[in-house]
């Protein structure tokens, strides 16, 4: 027997208010029931929802269960006491990459220093629980340089990649934003407490889900949905063939967000899925914040030259310079004769080249034979 | 004081064919020389010889010193004692491929069993010499796996990722091809002495360059344009930034060639060479020898599913054990002395893994050979 109206809900009377009839709505449906959204978006979080209790909606008594147990007194007590706020489409620290999703969020709760605002151009850094130490060093040395570069790192909390790229951001002065599969009551995992809490005091933790609420396989998979839709982008740091994070990265390219991916040993099974993507997928090579500033940042500002290789002696020769300079034996030395069998220039020309090479200090003459100067360092022909 | 007429050249007399007139025209000028190129097809080598000879051409007399220097009989005498054969454009097995360079080799010195007609859909392997215990298994393995499906393995036998590559080939029963930059009269590296002799027993070793000749930079990097040039496509196992084959890889891109690089850790440097072929270039990433057939590969045949999890032979195998492993050739085995070549291990540690790997039915001997045994299903599958 359920609720007909606001009246008869606990604490019902707020459910006038569009973020408390967000709240009741978080408690009824689970995430990504798109359904829910078009009522919301058609006629407003609360009369929508009269509409629910009212029994107008086409919903084959499948939330009667959930109307029935709705109580927005206890819901609105357990949030003051532990924290946690609401976040509502109309909050100026709404993420507005969100509204982009076909199945938006209906609110957030939120537990946290930062203000959501922190999102604007942040990227997320995600990938496997089971890394290897290798994705651990990249994924917190892209945290905390994104966030010595300003910019919000946002994951999920998980084990392996997601806490290393949390923790290289707490390490860079954060900003960093968890976005969790459960209600924000409990920390998950358990053992990532001290972190989660460590995460709101440089940031915050976030999720959709109600308090008290567990995570399954499908909110896991929603979840990635809001990972993925906050930010600019998304980083793979290291993903096996079925790691979620694949996931993430897929809906953030349903969404035009950057993709990157980092690369590593094609012998190891935890970048498998990274060298899928860059593959099969547009998603862009990353080897450093750098670069994912230069995919992913703000025009003008982040964008980074080519790498570079560094200067040798015959960086500046021009190419028969360059050809008579590297024909000069280091050893032995060799005389004009010698030097025109090895590169076939008229006296005139390599004699003009040995002079100049000899005035930059890069080859010598002792009585009638040249050689380079042993202490240039040369590089390795070819190498 | 030069030769005027092909009468005072010794052994001149055969400079009217165009095999010993492009023998002459390869000791007269240097690799890449575009207008000796230019010269020859409008001419044919022999007449063009004749006109260069008369001062008909326009040269600064800057090849005064070699043509003074050229001796057809001694050159002659020098490649039947070498057993090196000189191989000209009219010649069946001239790889057709060379023919799309701006610059191609005016003919090239080849010592080996092979017919260059193993060259035809052949996949160069190239890398840093500086590589790492990373890219020397995934260039052996790609070696050995493209020989496996039929596919030539063309490398430079530098240290490195070269050397791995054309061992693994080796190791697979090849064939493989070395394409040097100095003359066929001594082994380069020196301490390639024994693997170029390998080569040459499974394949061939060439060169465009005159007995004698010795390395320089830009002799290297006119070797790697006919490495480029030879086969289907090129392969970069691990680079620095400044290696040799990018240089390859810049080529083959220029030729319409398929261009792949392995990737690696990015916090290797000998890896940010191949990340930055695929960040900056249209270079496919490849994790192994299925995706390189997959890209290069005969259509149809080579065509590969996804990326599957593998289940090996060798899965279970110590990294000692393995390399041993994977030397051993399925078809006509080898003595100690050649696993040895292929493995550099000590006898002692050699026999102790043939041992070991005999026992568990990997490998098996017949007489004084090596062998592994057929009816292990040794690739993985689409691999």
């Amino acid at each position: 027997m359920s609720r007909r109206s606001f009246s008869e809900v606990p604490g019902g009377g707020a459910l006038t208010q569009d973020r408390w009839a967000r709240l009741a709505w978080s408690h009824v449906v689970e995430p990504e029931t798109v359904s829910a959204r078009q009522w919301i978006s058609e006629h407003g979080a609360s009369e929508a929802l009269e509409r629910l209790l009212r029994g107008d909606l086409a919903t084959d008594g499948r939330y009667d269960q959930r109307i029935a147990s709705l109580d927005v007194t206890q819901a609105r007590r357990a949030l003051e006491r532990l924290h946690v706020r609401i976040v509502v489409p109309d909050d100026d620290e709404w993420p507005g990459g969100l509204d982009q999703l076909d199945d938006p969020p209906i609110c957030l709760y939120v537990k946290g220093s930062a203000d959501l605002g922190v999102l604007d151009g942040s990227i997320a850094v995600v990938g496997s629980r089971a890394a290897t130490a290798y994705g651990l060093h990249v994924a917190a040395d892209l945290g905390e340089g994104l966030v010595g570069r300003g910019v919000t790192v946002v994951s999920g909390a998980a084990f392996g990649i997601d806490a290393a790229a949390h923790r290289g951001a707490l390490a860079g002065g954060g900003p960093t934003v968890a976005v969790l599969a459960r209600g924000l009551d409990r920390a998950y995992p358990q053992a990532h407490e001290g972190l989660l809490r460590a995460v709101q005091e440089q940031g915050a933790v976030v999720s959709e889900l109600p308090l008290g609420w567990a995570p399954y396989r499908q909110r896991f998979i929603a979840r990635n949905r809001i990972i993925a839709a906050m930010g600019v982008g998304t980083v793979v740091v290291e993903a096996g063939l079925r790691s979620g994070s694949l996931n993430t990265a897929r809906v953030a390219r349903g969404l035009n967000r950057h993709v990157a991916a980092v690369p590593g040993p094609v012998t190891s099974v935890q970048s498998a899925g990274c060298h899928q993507l860059l593959r099969e997928t547009d998603a862009t090579l990353v080897t450093d914040t750098a670069e994912v500033l230069d995919l992913m940042g703000r025009l003008g500002v982040d964008a980074v030259g080519r790498v570079r290789a560094p200067e040798t002696a015959d960086s500046g020769l021009d190419p028969v310079a360059r050809t008579v300079w590297s024909a000069v034996p280091v050893r032995d030395g060799a005389d004009l004769g010698r030097m025109q069998l090895l590169t076939a220039l008229d006296s005139a020309t390599l004699l003009g080249v040995l002079g100049q090479l000899a005035v930059q200090g890069l080859v010598q003459r002792d009585g009638d034979r040249w050689r380079k100067v042993p202490t240039v360092k040369t590089r390795r022909a070819g190498g």
